[in-house]
């Protein structure tokens, strides 16, 4: 075989990674995250012709987090009428994911979809487009990450939801600028929600699938979410604002595509190739993964795989 | 042949271009910018195995201006005792390219080398390794672009001193926070000097080609400028910072890592193909030349070529 | 007499402002404050031994909004055991009235008591002292201004609640930064209906009366609210704070202490001397009364008081 | 006697801020400055009609440094024909004295005149207005104080120059934004001279005098410097502009219109009463002087003399 052995790679970086010191803390901010073991590790690799290599707690699932951003954002780019674009920009943020000065300044516009308020915006389409977003949501996830007993977090949810106060700070804000069509409490249930979903490594590498695969599932599913350009286009969203603010030094060290959560999780592609997810529950001072950054730096120069 | 057919590509871009309306203005902030003739237009792609294709006034020499930006970045990670990421960041910037409000917030660290802060300061590191650095950029410049006769333009340059007040003051503010180690007018004169560097498109495109080649310019020359996982960090950084603010929609719109300045050039690579130039005088509302971000996004769409 | 003959000077500002031409609009972002008619002009004076000089509308009733920051604030400081001034500052915001991004950058504190972050900080700090904080808040203004009959305007206070989405991110924001201790709805509702007041000139200009008199209700009233110094440095922060982002224009074309609301009302204090009240419902460009302004820089041009 | 016995109320306030622990640091951004004493004090006040009342080291000259804002700010408004708000605004800037942030937000517009951007505009007045800008401070300052041997310190302007490098930052960017007619060295030969200006505090003190008598020099002089409204409006200015980003605080703490410079020195007035000056070298966080503040305070607190 031609190609990278992934096998012997990850389980050359799980070795790695465990044999340096762990640094940085669960996120704490609720209490059903900041129970989580901070010590696991799993990394899980998906090629588009249909293997899969697996290191560490690839069985435990996680709270994804502000990686189901990347799913509501195709979910509303799916639907061709809508125009997201004139509600939410493309451009990085420069600045940490939930601020509202950049709001301000921009009249109620969020730079992109993957901070907090441009999610948010995003929330709001789902509301116009779907009767009970939330089922959609979960029915888009199955599909995906080809796994139905994917589902919200209940507890994650609302803890979000009682501590959630920038979030509805954010979403008043929104609404005070126009740009927020339905009641903030409706809004907000939706990506509280969103934000709960719980995933293992193994379900979240394969949900990423079609966009390495120019937006179409990989097979045997074959069903086509996205067209090539516009999967191509959240590709460049994610490399240029999917890490908060450590965007550009990702995009600099790693240069894949990719989208991370507080949970600790990172989903990210190499475009026809493969997709893969690595999780690790402390994150370091810009609330990515430590031990997640430290084994996809590792991956692309033990693999070669870059866009560059 | 099995890829695509460029110069039938070229032609095309070429009569769609000058087929839409002429919009945005020339760069007017000295004479002799202002005084170009605004609807020209050229385009110029150099694969790897040294073909090339050229369409439009390949061979009339502009300012090229902040594309400059990435041949003295090159040039310092050329040398490997410098630590210049302790002095710029790798972070997009998210303001317009000579903004002073991040310079200060961020206590004298520009963002990325790609803004003029940033350039400055690559241009002081420049100062510390030559003792005649002006010298050695037009040195480096003509191996890259394999055509001795480029030279600067010291009208343009003596312009650029003239006027840069602005620079003067991110200059002088860098200082003032210790990350300018030469006096200001002798940092400021390479720098000035460096924009003024008057190339054509077809010399443009190949002075790109190490980029496209993992760090080692095409044979025939062959010597290797960058190590492979610095060229594809130069590449991230062109694709997230090389736009000022509208990086994240070039990224966004076309996918490919480039860098514009202006005087209406830009040059790009496809990672493994080719590098390419294109030029036309008039830009948009961000700086960047209007045809030019079209004929980039045209060319892309036709092709197929992309990063994602 | 040896003073100002205060009924000729009201006569003449009155004459003159009204014949200048109406510009700016009344506040529409609520329909009651929307429905005012625009062209009405009232001013009264109260001096210190008891006499009372007036023109135009004085017995209509307006919404006296931020006004009304001034006697919450004053509330606050009078019960001796309230740290007000660590959770709120003394600073001019420099920024509009409901900027999120001076709270965002100095981490949930609000510049000042006036602006509505703090305002609502103030709030906040009622509902910890009263069992019923509205009915506090209107017995206070009952005794400031000695008339019973003032009351809340509940259609205005419901439709700030319906609109006020801005005010209800900063209470969030407040609260995600730990500077809310109450819910944000139990808040909000005494704040929305602080700024509901409904109050004539008349009765505004003797509620500042114990401002003039360093912190004594004037005769026959006499008794104490705060103490001297306590008033003095209320004074000092409406100089520097009253007029949202035109402070430091109005004190140096007016130079009294002073606080204004959006239904046009501006009540002010020469200290030792006399409170007045003026009332137009025209907004300059700055949310302040245009010919409320106009009128207080005569009386002072008129009258030659001044603090300076 | 009917006023404060002043000579007593020196010599208290000395004994207190004495006895009180010496806190903050001499200015050390140049070397004249931070070879000062730091554990120096001196106050002097001056009444209108001619008394003077001294303690400390009321005879050591000490640099004035942005104190001189307020006579370099007379002199330009005592040419009628000088548009100078056009120039410059008289807000607050609720940010540190030399930011560049809000001169960037507000197209190169200084907030005030007392922040060094606003300063150097009024400089660059003064070489419209003077063919020897220089010679005429010294000689408005050599009639303010009623002291000719009052002079520049030479050693501190050229240490000045030497390390003003936010200086010529903020002044190139006026220059950028076309609020800065003359030639960059030059406009700041004379705001580092003006800011050498060295004085006694018995002389700073009697500085002040006009404009604690309505804009006219107190007998014997007599002259008027300025019109009554032009010496409140100033007033007004040093009172929300005086102290840097501590100017609210000040105005809350103290209540006087008053100036401050980074040798440690204050002036201030009380208007239609007396004007005085306190000097000590260690300052504060905001760069005022520690014991200076804090003297002033007291002064207030003593005499009861407050313009609220």
């Amino acid at each position: 075989m031609s190609g990278p052995d992934y096998a012997a790679v990850l389980e050359e970086i799980c070795a790695q990674v465990l044999a340096e010191p762990a640094t940085g803390e669960v996120a704490d901010y609720i209490p059903p995250l900041a129970q989580v073991d901070p010590d696991q590790f799993a990394m899980c690799v998906q090629t588009l012709d249909g293997e899969r290599f697996m290191v560490g707690d690839v069985a435990t699932r996680f709270s994804v987090q502000s990686v189901t951003k990347v799913f509501t954002a195709a979910m509303v780019l799916s639907h061709k009428d809508i125009m997201l674009w004139e509600r939410v920009g493309v451009e990085p943020s420069g600045s940490p994911f939930n601020s509202l000065i950049q709001l301000e300044l921009e009249q109620g516009i969020p730079r992109n979809p993957f901070i907090n308020a441009g999610a948010i915006v995003v929330a709001d389409a789902l509301c116009g487009l779907y009767d009970d977003p939330k089922a959609a949501i979960l029915e888009f996830v199955h599909e995906l990450g080809a796994d139905v007993s994917v589902d919200y977090d209940h507890e994650v949810a609302h803890a979000e939801r009682d501590t959630g106060f920038t979030n509805l700070a954010l979403a008043n804000y929104l609404r005070a600028h126009g740009n927020l069509e339905h009641e903030v409490d409706r809004v907000l249930d939706v990506y509280f929600h969103q934000c709960s979903i719980a995933m293992d490594a193994k379900c979240l590498a394969g949900s990423f699938g079609f966009l390495a695969n120019d937006g179409t599932l990989p097979i045997p599913n074959g069903r086509q979410i996205l067209r090539p350009e516009q999967c191509r286009r959240l590709n460049a969203l994610m490399l240029t604002c999917g890490f908060y603010d450590q965007a550009g030094e990702f995009a600099y060290q790693v240069g894949l595509p990719g989208k991370s959560g507080v949970g600790g999780g990172i989903a990210a592609v190499v475009p026809g190739e493969l997709s893969l997810a690595v999780w690790s529950p402390r994150l370091n001072e810009h609330g990515n993964s430590a031990r997640g950054v430290s084994a996809l730096e590792k991956f692309v120069a033990m693999t070669g795989h870059s866009i560059f």
